[in-house]
């Protein structure tokens, strides 16, 4: 109440409020991002494996310093850490927020674990100035979003919504033999029920997910925003390898007209997806092409070799499940258009999708708003990258995001978060959720 | 002139004196082939080395042939086997004509030996038929012709000629530790000379070299033509490495306009030479463009990583060097001006170059129309592969190429070349030489 009193009154008030909330904020963020880098770096940047040692530490670190705010912590049957700020009406769903502490390795300090120190953060700050909410508010940090060591992406936030395949368990760690079941029994996750796909948490009793993520592009520090409002997460589609067969040959002897060098005819395809995905965006559509791989066959290779072989990847992303299927179909039809005219023949493997995943229409409004309220910008854009908050809101729960501008991308120790960026995130993420637990 | 006269007769004398001419090229191209092919038969193809075991060989058995048929065979300074044929003028430039005798590894029966038996019918059907030319003809059945055993192609004749550098006999053979020049001496070269750069054979005595071989590539057979007369070889402008440098990044998290992808980039420059490739051929220019390998970066090979690098080589062939030069001009221009859109920088290695040999145009005339009074089709094509004949061209000796129909490509087991069309072949070259000769 008190902050969302704030809020309404004048603008000079308003700043003051927020500027010790700001300066809050930053104390308790630099501090637990310290504590976080001393305790789990690795010499090179931060490794906090999923379901192992460096994720439980930070766990640990997280919950000492949410008790010691005074705020109620514990795990839940997930092996997660729960940090709560009860309402004055507990029955009703409560909102959560928060992201996730485990990293890949040699990682970066802020890929999730920005989004639980802001949780933190906003529950701490309202508890101080004696904000009472109506609805409950929990911080998750969860465990198991990066898909580095077991190959899985959200198994944290997939096994809190009874969404792990009973199969994912048997997935075995890059870094030693234990399986996934192993290494979650280990930290004490109820490995029975997660196999058995019962939610460890109803999904009824959220009443969202907001979550706030640094950005892994590079789009922010390009336009000189601080933060923006998440839209969707990509969903992609996939092929690991497409082969294009045409024919090897003498590179002296054989003419144009006799060729079917699957070089050219490979750039003359990815040339023609270019042209359809500049349209597309000219149109408005949301979508990223990326040809990953490409290799001529090694075992062929000659500079006088006309190549009768080429491999390559190939993935598009969009928020729009309609956009992935309409570029989908224009991939084919060029790829057999180009292997008529250039007598080659694309051969796809299997394809992989994967669904996107829409932000809540209603959140994302009202974090345009507070965002507005705060006069910072309330620019909105797409995750690329996949985020738990897709699982949340794929299982039905109204979800959000709030980016806030990196440099360097991520998965990396340059990672490189402005705080003033992030405060001003978590000022956002503040009023938001202020509102909604009113 | 015998068959000169032959050639000015009616065309019912002319038929049936080609027919029995024919009949005993045949068997002679027949007979040869087998011996060569037991005798040097490696299992999967024909084995013979430059400078080898298979080559001498090879060069025994024709020979030994030469002199059954009553030819007189040596070998020369440079330890090929030279067949004459005495003119009564023999002070005046002889006229040259042959082929290589040795084979890549598992190589065909036909490259090079088609030039060596044709060369040996021609003259053996001269003797035969009582013709005494005024100027001598003599086969040369030459050594050391293929890249593949000493990285370095045309060893026989650039020797023959003075043309060989003595720092190429260091070379060292794919299959022992022996040099070059250990394997020439071997053989019987006179090592001492080719390492001064002393001709072996004075160029002025050549009147003219006329090499018969077959095609390698695809063109005789898909237009339905027996022979052709080659026009010139190509040169060639090579890079082995253009390293295509762009940034990587998260495939998801980065949009086009941020991106630096260095396969879009490398597509875009490809199809861009394939467009110029195409108006030059339309424009009458002789030209063949390669990217025979094209790979990623391995060691960051992932589907969801926009490519930072990519590495391809780079070959354009043609006959005129002007048009080399022209091309190879727009590649730097198209390098830039897709470097800067895109963002990315095109890397090149030391460009490698390698000179066009125009085929002498009275020659080619010549056997034009050789080719038309034997009723057979004058068609002219450029030589994509290197020959012998592109040296001895560049000595300033008057060269001409035939080349015959040849299934299935060359440097493997599977050439095919039917002994209709050499005979064809066979009797071209017999016209002209004998005109030239008389």
């Amino acid at each position: 109440m008190a902050q969302s009193a704030d809020m309404s009154v004048g603008l000079e008030t308003g700043t003051a409020a927020s500027s010790r909330d700001d300066a809050r904020v930053r104390e308790l963020a630099v501090e637990l991002f310290d504590t976080l880098s001393s305790a789990t770096g690795d010499g090179v940047g931060i490794t906090r494996e999923s379901y192992g040692k460096g994720e439980s530490a930070a766990l640990d670190i997280v919950e000492a310093r949410a008790r010691a705010l005074g705020l109620p912590a514990e795990r839940d049957a997930g092996a997660n850490l729960v940090v709560t700020l009860e309402g004055t009406q507990p029955q009703l769903p409560f909102l959560a927020c928060g992201s996730h502490l485990d990293s890949v390795p040699q990682g970066g300090n802020f890929d999730g674990a920005a989004g639980v120190v802001a949780g933190l953060a906003v529950l701490a700050g309202l508890r101080r100035d004696g904000f009472r909410p109506r609805r409950t508010l929990k911080l998750f940090a969860l465990r198991g979003e990066e898909s580095a060591r077991f190959g899985k992406a959200y198994m944290g936030s997939s096994a809190l919504l009874g969404r792990l395949a009973a199969a994912d368990l048997e997935l075995k760690a890059a870094d030693s033999n234990l399986t996934l079941g192993a290494c979650m029994d280990q930290v004490g996750v109820d490995v029975e029920r997660v196999k058995k796909g019962e939610p460890l948490a109803d999904p009824k009793s959220f009443a969202a997910w907001v979550e706030l993520h640094i950005e892994q592009g590079p789009v922010l520090a390009a336009r000189g925003l601080p933060i923006a409002i998440v839209t969707g997460v990509r969903g992609n589609i996939r092929h690991r390898v497409v082969e294009c067969i045409g024919a090897a040959g003498h590179s002296g002897a054989v003419p144009r007209w006799l060729r079917h060098d699957a070089v050219f005819a490979t750039s003359e395809l990815v040339s023609h997806l270019d042209r359809h995905w500049r349209t597309l965006l000219e149109r408005g559509r949301d979508l990223v092409i990326t040809i990953g791989v490409v290799t001529t066959d090694p075992r062929e290779h000659a500079i006088a070799r006309i190549p009768g072989k080429l491999c390559f990847s190939f993935e598009a992303r969009s928020q729009s499940k309609e956009t992935l299927e309409a570029f989908y179909d224009l991939f084919l039809s060029e790829c057999s258009l180009v292997g008529e005219e250039r007598g080659v023949e694309f051969k796809l493997d299997r394809l992989l999708e994967s669904s996107p995943a829409a932000m809540d229409s209603g959140w994302i409004a009202r974090l345009r708003a507070a965002a507005r309220t705060l006069r910072l910008p309330d620019e909105e854009m797409p995750s690329g990258a996949g985020h738990d908050a897709a699982v949340f809101a794929n299982a039905g729960i109204p979800s959000a995001m709030i980016f806030v501008r990196n440099e360097h991308g991520s998965h990396n120790p340059d990672e490189a978060m402005e705080i003033e960026d992030f405060a001003a995130g978590v000022a956002v993420m503040r009023a938001a959720l202020t509102e909604a637990a009113a």
